[in-house]
């Protein structure tokens, strides 16, 4: 936890009170003492800075801070993911990791080759997928949560959804390993923002590979190499990040 | 589990018996049958095909297959890993995903802020590890076994060891979040062989950061997000690949 986030109606009269896991890791793990400032950041908001009032060291742990926010939001990052729904364990891991390495949005939908039984996962909740974003935002010190879109039929996507969405992008990419394309090809100018696909374990069928690329996403492939989603999805964010700023 | 890899000793007369899990996954998963073939590869050696012979369909499964091989061996890649002793848990996953990724070697060694205890963990012995690395190889499709180097003085290693050791690389690199520097001021020209050195959580001290510069090492940065030490692996990996290959 490399910053303490807070929801902004947790802010009275410029204190706020901290309980449970972020109290904790203040007593225990950063043993901080009344004076002390730690970094802090409103979900969504402006980060800052905590100084410590006052604190509970034993359990029940709390810590009062007096809040003043003044460094701007960062922006919004230039990459969003649209995934095929990946194990629910996998995707745990996807959304700290994504959250961490920065995504303006999280697109997940169906593929012929996601297990049915995905579907049912309770991560699919906000109020269990929320959580895990949270956890990579604090690893990297932002503060602005990835908006998360989840679309169970994958033909409605597509074909409603998709054409909409996509205007935003001046990249549509799709990873397929099956690609001659490298990303060197495929990124030739500066990438305003860059929608990246993933499909599931096993990859996509010929039928969604030309479902995307009706819409204009273009295949590209990273090499040889079968990676895992999650790897992958880290590999590829990576890999986009290094090409995009080659052209700055 | 994306190819079957055996120990060249488990070869009699052309064949091999699989026992435990390759032979449960062949049956389970793959649902082979007698005449099917499946990829196969000798560790540190070849790849080829293996054509089942017979199988015991039921526990204690098995699998008996005529194996050929006739791919070359995959180039060792042109990465290597130094790596400030990670977390057990941490350390596991990299070793997967490092082998799944492509690496030559990954050194270990210690740091002021590595934690005492982790030079405890069974992980450390070759018999530990060796299965986490094979799990990256199968999946990524590969034969060859990083090799693996542990260390556990960090002064002795910086001033016996290393010395000797960077002669074969074109690229020495060093990731540290102060740095000012990006890959792209700091790989100008096409690397033949890199090391790149990764810290523990909370970096690297300032006393081995002169060690390694000492040695020859460049610091660089990714930007100011801070990630953990399996995910910054995979992200620094994949962007040196994606440097590299932008002067092929």
């Amino acid at each position: 936890m490399n910053i303490i986030l807070i929801e902004r109606q947790e802010i009275k009269s410029g204190e706020v009170v901290l309980t449970h896991r972020r109290a904790e890791h203040l007593v225990k793990v950063l043993q901080v003492q009344p004076g002390d400032t730690v970094r802090i950041g409103i979900i969504d908001g402006p980060k800052g800075g905590g100084t410590v009032v006052a604190l509970g060291a034993k359990y029940p742990f709390w810590v009062e801070l007096q809040v003043q926010f003044s460094e701007g939001v960062i922006e919004r990052p230039p990459i969003d993911l649209l995934l095929a729904l990946p194990r629910p364990i996998m995707l745990r891991r996807i959304f700290s990791q994504a959250a961490a390495l920065g995504v303006g949005a999280i697109f997940i939908t169906n593929a012929q080759r996601v297990e049915k039984s995905f579907w049912n996962a309770t991560l699919l909740n906000a109020e269990e997928y929320r959580p895990h974003l949270l956890q990579g935002l604090e690893q990297a010190v932002d503060t602005r949560v990835p908006d998360v879109y989840i679309y169970e039929r994958f033909k409605p996507f597509v074909e409603d959804v998709l054409p909409e969405r996509i205007q935003e992008y001046s990249h549509l990419l799709i990873a397929h390993p099956g690609s001659s394309s490298t990303l060197k090809n495929v990124i030739t100018t500066r990438p305003e923002r860059i929608l990246l696909a993933v499909g599931p374990e096993g990859g996509w069928i010929d039928y969604e590979i030309e479902r995307f690329s009706e819409c204009g996403f273009t295949s590209f492939s990273l090499g040889e190499r079968i990676l895992k989603v999650d790897t992958a999805v880290v590999a590829l964010h990576a890999r986009l990040s290094e090409r995009r700023e080659n052209f700055s």
